[in-house]
């Protein structure tokens, strides 16, 4: 099995990058949205001059296979403090994904000023680590063997036929390859799996029609605190938002997204 | 003074979108985010099958100066339930926003699941109207011109030199031509002027780096709640989250951006 750092590793080749998307990174038979933008910002960071993605947004159009796919990156803007790029992820010459994504440089300050204290989760080992193979699942989420993911038993009632109406779930997120989290797997952490909706009750596929994420911080070594929620569910659409916290307790990623769904 | 729907007209040209910048919706010299957004979603609905801006997410690049200016639309992918496309706002041959933006069908249907209900907050009368001249300010708020901004009182310490470290402001919107709120104008109550910032007591120009607006459900006639609240301010960079509800007390729409600060 490859690890992060395999699996979204791109080179450059007649102007663009060639990335191998990675059969592991997926649920069911779709690659993961996360894993997706950790390749587009990868390639970025490769093109760009400033080391960190510090905000990405993304339009996804039509999951692409595992295997060969392009990336290009088009520079819109280059600042003192931040740059601004477009990255399209092309798979048979078919746009799959289109990014807007912002480099800058993170760091590890205490912040100016915070408002998004860590939630209180039971310890990691409390908390129950999803199988990719769950009793009953209609396909089989492959990124849980590559990303562990213990959930708050507390947001686990769906799981034994008693979903929660609270629409929130807090999970501990690792790498299973032992990496410590960055800028990019962090992208992976903020795309949570199971969606929200799972959680209601709701199953079947809630496909992300667009996501912004924004890293905030470079995160301590350990694991990833994750809470994630969602607003409404309404006219086959829903929102999740999620934060990201690191074993310092300090915030270093947000994301939100706009998924579809069918109720 | 023009109203709403006549600032962000658009008319087509050589297969793009002429637009003619109002210099009303403003914030000193520079023209609003939200604003430039709804000028982009006015074009793109203009060239869509689908009636209504769903999503929009905004790099700004430069800011654009009042005047004539040229919006590209590029179709990106066409779905049933959904529509996703490119959009640049172009002035003088120079990229100064680029935006991905998804096109759908809104209506005022009840939510399939909701946690997301209105704040509570005075009455709009008993709220304080914010004067585009406000005493001492460095510049001139002109947007308070054309939106009727109504500040919870409880949020308004800063302008008496009592900043609160609460992070967070609720308000009353409507637009001043009389207009309903609609999937365009909601891009601009969704960013909230004055910023989080100042009310923590931190002046000057917090300009957005991107931005990302979801519009939920066709709004009913009257005022829009909006609530604004941020996470942290860190390494030069404040996020701010905006949740809008209509008159009926539904999600509207809801918005995040990321925007640069110096502390």
């Amino acid at each position: 099995m490859r690890t992060f750092a395999e699996a979204t590793a791109v080179r450059p080749e007649g102007g663009a990058f060639r990335a191998e998307l990675d059969a592991h990174w997926a649920v069911g038979d779709k690659l993961h949205g996360g894993y997706l933008m950790a390749v587009l910002a990868r390639a970025v960071t490769a093109a760009a001059s400033h080391p960190h993605t510090v905000a990405v947004s993304t339009s996804f159009l039509l999951p692409p296979a595992p295997g060969p796919a392009v990336v290009t990156v088009v520079p819109l803007r280059e600042g003192r403090s931040t740059a601004q790029f477009r990255a399209t992820l092309e798979q048979d010459r078919t746009v799959c994904a289109e990014a807007l994504v912002t480099q800058g440089v993170l760091d590890d300050a205490e912040p100016y000023w915070s408002a998004a204290p860590p939630p209180e989760l039971p310890p990691e080992d409390d908390c129950f680590l999803l199988p990719a193979d769950a009793p009953g699942a209609a396909f089989r989420v492959h990124l849980l063997d590559v990303v562990e993911h213990r959930l708050d038993p507390a947001s686990l009632g769906f799981a034994v036929g008693r979903p929660s109406p609270a629409g929130r779930v807090g999970a501990w997120l690792r790498l299973a390859d032992g990496a410590d989290w960055d800028p990019l797997s962090m992208l992976v952490a903020l795309d949570l799996a199971p969606p929200i909706s799972l959680t209601l009750g709701v199953t079947g596929w809630a496909p992300t029609i667009t996501f912004t994420a924004y890293n905030r911080r470079l995160p301590a070594p350990g694991p990833l605190r994750i809470l994630m929620n969602a607003a409404e569910i309404t006219s086959g659409r829903m929102d999740e938002t999620a934060l990201a916290w690191d074993a310092k307790g300090n915030l270093v990623a947000q994301a939100t997204q706009l998924a579809a769904i069918r109720v």
